[in-house]
């Protein structure tokens, strides 16, 4: 076995989920993670965990899904009771195809997933953490070699989170003291109020509130927007390519927006709800193990040197005890490079500028 | 995907598990049983049942085995609670290595199990049903070709259940109305009582009491067993190869034992207990699809015209309710062939000549 399957998998136990001896462990394997969840049960052996591994093909939830009738019992108890006593839940993510549910009709993916809200609380109320086995079918997603995309998705999730996690809170701590964020490049020019906003320092565990590996990136959930931004990472929405996605905002919402490609997929988005129209999130990313654009979110939106922004739904976690932000049935996050030409302010200070932290080498005052 | 995994699938789900609408089934998937699984998922969406995945992966096992300390805790919350609360447990066999688990120690083995009693008993309360996607891994263990095993495979499992199960009906009607039953071939002279017994009729389906697919024997639990049985069906008993062996009976127990090959395991079986030393069961194959050795108890023992006997443990089902019979922490099977110069009697009457039965075209009276 490659040595870096056994370090992935040892971040995901003790880095990420934070696994002790005794827990209930839930290990939810893709079938091309066969590997990963081999390396990861030798370490939750180690610790004295309590090893179900159970399977997530998306062929098997096609076929399920195609031949059912739609009316889903909700929340059934045998997965439920399983999750309620679960103290981890561990998501080893790949497969053969990442377009292996395609065909199953829309309609249907929303009555399933509707019929499972207990269950999917649950799961939000374990120690969880979703990760990936780099896999052929990422590869060709990423449009990369089988050999290239590991070595792409081990730089990304084999990080030095420690010291990451320290990096990413001292921009916490500035996002938490500060009332309004400006963000400035190319024809991108947008302020957004964040007063009494928690930022999150998600850093790939549950210490930090991060439930992803790779993460990498801090977030929090701006309102009252104001100005225009353009998305100029490529990416695919809803199965359509999208390029240079340009939205205008007027006192927190949307009120024209445009695109190179993809521009009526924005336009459904925009219909969903009025919440679509706001934004949920403001992510700066700060992983610089991610190299390149891969059109996978999870990879994308954490590359050091962009900010994303989410049109949608706001998450609990930056808003106080009780509140939430932000409504929407999407979450659906846009990326723009600040590599080059650009600068993020907090109440007017410079806080990055040309993808350069302050507390970095080359920071230009 | 072939038409015979479908039908695989059908005959698991209707004939053997009689999953109905609202059901919560488990699926037990192995790494290589995906097709199966696939095709398992559509019959249960058809059927309205609830599907929860689950993984066996002798590896994941081996490496989580391997590294823990053998301290386990005991039946953990969350695999319990998924098992109390399912309806039906189906199991697809099928790995890439039949000996994943070979350098796991035996000590290791038994705390893992001793600790999982509980978890054990709420399988067994499920509507339970193991079969294999015949891989090439089981393939290799019977020494044959991959296309060659599908083949045999599937005419072992896609049977007439409903006629064959009426058929083996008329072998446990007589059974349950004997006392002694005598089995003579070749070297073989062998008399075993069983008044006040039930034979079960394995047919396949829980209906009729029986958790394997394929199946096809009817079975019964002998005690007072004397005389001299040989097993000249040659297999494999703890990874030593035994052929030919002999064992001498008197009023019930074990006298004298001999083999051409493997005389040693079964001496080592033989001292496990006082139960190892009696039969456990007596197995009569009346499944026909099953036209050669393989060298796998699951389809050998239920080969048309043989007989199997098992020393140690015997089943609760063959007893009146709430006795049980022979206890043992083993239950060995082995099989003799009768197709040529036997017959097996019970209570004098020859009920099967030379495999042949009483109501079968070609039964010499």
């Amino acid at each position: 076995m490659d040595e870096r399957v056994r370090e992935h998998a040892a971040v995901l136990v003790d880095w990420s989920a934070r696994v002790e001896e005794g827990d209930n462990v839930v290990l939810s394997v893709g079938p091309e993670a066969h590997e990963l969840a081999v390396a990861v049960a030798e370490k939750l052996g180690e610790r004295g965990a309590n090893l179900l591994a159970t399977y997530r093909s998306g062929e098997v939830t096609r076929a399920y899904l195609r031949a059912h009738d739609d009316d889903f019992d909700r929340n059934p108890d045998h997965e439920l009771a399983l999750l309620e006593a679960a103290d981890v839940f561990l998501s080893l993510g790949g497969g053969r195809n990442t377009s292996a549910t395609a065909d199953v009709p829309g309609e249907t993916r929303r009555d399933y997933r509707s019929a499972r809200s207990e269950i999917r609380e649950a799961r939000y109320d374990t120690r969880w953490v979703s990760t990936v086995h780099p896999t052929r079918s990422l590869a060709q997603q990423a449009n990369m070699a089988y050999e290239e995309y590991r070595e792409f998705a081990y730089d990304a999730i084999l990080r030095d989170w420690e010291s990451l996690a320290e990096e990413m809170d001292r921009l916490k701590t500035r996002l938490d003291d500060g009332s309004e964020v400006r963000l400035v490049s190319g024809e991108t020019d947008l302020t957004m109020r964040i007063d009494d906003r928690t930022a999150v320092n998600s850093a790939a565990s549950v210490a930090y509130d991060s439930h992803n590996l790779p993460s990498g990136e801090v977030f929090t959930a701006p309102y009252a927007t104001d100005g225009e931004v353009v998305f100029d990472v490529p990416m695919t929405l809803r199965g359509e390519a999208v390029r240079n996605v340009r939205l205008e905002f007027d006192d927190g919402e949307v009120v024209d927006y445009d695109a190179d490609q993809g521009a009526s997929v924005i336009g459904e988005i925009l219909e969903t709800d009025a919440g679509a129209r706001r934004l949920g999130e403001l992510g700066i990313g700060m992983n610089r193990g991610i190299d390149r654009y891969t059109d996978n979110i999870l990879f994308d939106e954490k590359m050091g040197e962009t900010v994303h922004l989410a049109l949608g739904r706001a998450y609990d976690a930056n808003h106080p005890d009780g509140e939430s932000g932000n409504d929407s049935a999407v979450h659906v996050d846009m990326i723009t490079d600040v590599s080059e030409d650009s600068r993020l302010e907090i109440d007017g200070d410079v806080i990055q500028r040309n993808g350069r932290f302050r507390w970095e080498d080359g920071f230009d005052e």
